[in-house]
């Protein structure tokens, strides 16, 4: 079975700046793309923000299996509606992959109830990542550890709830850390956060950052089809039970009245 | 130290519905105030829906260490505004408990990031909530269960994110079982989500919500006072780095410039 | 790729009881790793308390993938040394699955660091299992619910850790409630606890039972490989530093020796 | 209310190695105490390894509401009935707060249940702990992170279970991470396990290490009373049930007959 995964791509950087623009010339999206499409189980595709509804139709998404997120410097162009069609998609099941700056996307603040913020510095220091799950399916293949030689550092305090599983700490040379990949599940999504991935940086040719990538993909990858009923907030009527009971006390609904949102 | 609680009363059915307004004809906040004020070291007052700016000014919010949320008809009247309003404050470190119908409540389904849906039935059957996590505070003198003979029911799946604990599972007469106590950490707040509170029942009188009720608001309590960092994106310039590094490779961001959102 | 599972059986019951021996005249092993069988993918083959080494070899356990545990009147008979094995295979890689009265096994007590205790009442009466986490790997292919006829009660408190994720909770027709369907990882081993089972009815003949146990040796499979490095606590020589230090201070080790255990 | 802090001290090194006797004349223990009693609310009591019993009687855990434990160079020298009595204590409600060392003390791999293990060089070199979660009880009143200008690396993967909370994230002026503050909850009883305190430093002669202690004992404290039907697995008769129900099926206990353990 081939996983169906979908890069969206802020794009606004690689047409603006001259370091990413030489970097990323196809954009960063079509790197992240060349990076999963070395797995012959995952076929790809990729859409940008400046693509009518940002290219995340209720088509696309029906028919994606694992969206991988980069955003930056426009988050705020994010329309809200699409935000909320993503959120609902995740729910019923897609996995979704944040990769670095997208901790401030409002797709994962949506996702999480946070604020996501952290400290940043922008010195092309070097990040090392530890493997603290060893033999977790997003670890597979990977040593103790792997490092970017420049990367942006984020550190900590990263204001997201306790993940289900921590993957990755990051050390950075100038002296503060970071939980680099931290995993939750949301409805019957799988979500990934992973840090590494600044643009001005050639993190997205990296072997062992492609690898993960993959893996992740396949990780989130939720084989079970479309679970539309995560929305639904059904009646159960007295006589539907499944054990026999008799009404009792006052009421507000009417048989058959829907409930309150 | 006396903890500041607020009870935030919906105050619509107690207006409309004749048995509502016959079991709490103070209105439903009152009576969960009564229950609270019954510990000493708990000061309580209460707001209500209808209240300018629905009772939670600014500084009310920053006068509160726990808030107790109880709406079902009215969610979608509470104003976005606020619901913001409350989630800084959460995550600042005020203590919030949700009650009943605010699984529905925008600012649960805020802090979850999920759609928090479940399944009900109105027929005033036996509720038992078995302790499942003995001697957690929020059980704190409480028996192996305690029964509420007339309560609503509300079934599984509840689509929640993973809970921190779970405190309480509840068994119902017809059948069905709900995770009906469980606790979240955002930011710096404490979540506590509490099942029963059907209005057209007298839950609000029993003597063991109400201990439950002040055990929450203990347990809820952040006493180190407000954390307003928990929003803040801040840059680490090299200079002030922990360890002395140089700056290397392509930048983005010139010196002193802000982060994006 | 096959999964290589692996029933072990205690195998008294089905001895010295009349009942038990009626319903599984080849053992509740055989039964259960014909469920197993069931799947093309799954390859299956059973051992028993009475075989040598429990039929638990270095060997055997090597070339183990899954091992699932029933176990109820004999948790005193079997070898330390044994299950000291087990628990190493675990954290090395190896899933296990946990059945029913196998909440008091010493493996899975072991494991789990706690009491594992629980109340219980053998009736014969209905279990009603709920899906709380719809879509998790161990619930694909199942409704909202399934139903034993006749079950042993198993009732909360269940003194175990908090688990990495809630997946079933029973409803019990006397009254109870019980956490069904339990995961946890522990050094690089997934480890399934799930409740149904008792002896003298016929739950492994159940079709979703079989479904169930189908899924969880999947979801408890763990394709990375042997971890044989989860015991190493290995010295790092300051002369092989990932970053240049000089050795300041005191020292109790000398330079290559190990550390105290 | 003063909690009862007991420090149990291995008093080894103290006797053997001149570098730590010069550190700690009086014993690490008697340092250990020494930072507790700073706070009146905390009674503080020491006991060693060479204690009769290792100084932790069952009249002496019975009266402790917190333990402390330092040891490093003869946990094989801790009775296995000493462990197991301190083991059923803290699922009893006895806090238990784990130092440096004790990683690999029996009491802490009996209630992980797994390896603990880690890597470690002994090269004075610089830690910072890092808040990864401000504003938790056991942070309380600290900046955003804390240094020790020498102490031993311990390094990641660090083989313990998936954490309740992380608290404090260490970086290594050598290139590693380690989750220096994990809590975690086992029966009734809270577990804290924190990092710093290799004997050849002066590591309890740090204020915020202090602090931190003092904080962990009071965030590890269940002010409940001993809770000891943690152990039970007690069987509800048919006639004792909570809902009216029949006896079905086959039987294997006689009325009134125990369980099997």
């Amino acid at each position: 079975m081939t996983i169906k995964a979908l890069v969206w791509g802020e794009n606004v950087h690689e047409q603006k700046s001259e370091v990413v623009a030489d970097l990323y010339p196809e954009g960063m999206h079509a790197q992240i793309a060349k990076l999963l499409a070395e797995d012959a189980g995952i076929s790809v595709d990729t859409v940008v923000l400046q693509d009518p509804e940002h290219g995340l139709t209720d088509a696309v998404l029906a028919d994606t299996d694992v969206l991988l997120w980069w955003g930056h410097a426009a988050h705020g162009d994010v329309d809200d509606v699409i935000v909320e069609r993503v959120a609902k998609r995740v729910w019923e099941g897609m996995g979704l992959i944040l990769l670095h700056s997208a901790h401030f996307s409002k797709i994962f603040k949506r996702l999480m109830g946070t604020p996501c913020a952290l400290k940043w510095r922008e010195a092309g220091e070097r990040e090392r990542l530890w493997v603290v799950n060893p033999r977790h399916p997003i670890a597979e293949g990977l040593g103790e550890f792997f490092e970017l030689e420049n990367e942006e550092m984020y550190g900590e305090p990263f204001s997201v709830p306790e993940p289900l599983e921590t993957v990755f700490i990051s050390w950075f040379q100038g002296g503060e850390v970071f939980r680099s990949g931290l995993t939750y599940r949301r409805g019957a999504g799988n979500i990934f956060y992973f840090r590494p991935g600044h643009e001005t940086y050639p993190t997205y040719y990296d072997a062992t950052v492609g690898k993960v990538l993959r893996n992740a993909v396949k990780w989130a990858h939720n084989p079970q089809g479309r679970y539309e009923g995560v929305h639904d907030a059904p009646n159960v009527p007295v006589d539907k039970a499944l054990e026999k009971i008799e009404e009792r006390g006052g009421k507000l609904h009417k048989a058959g009245e829907e409930g309150f949102r």
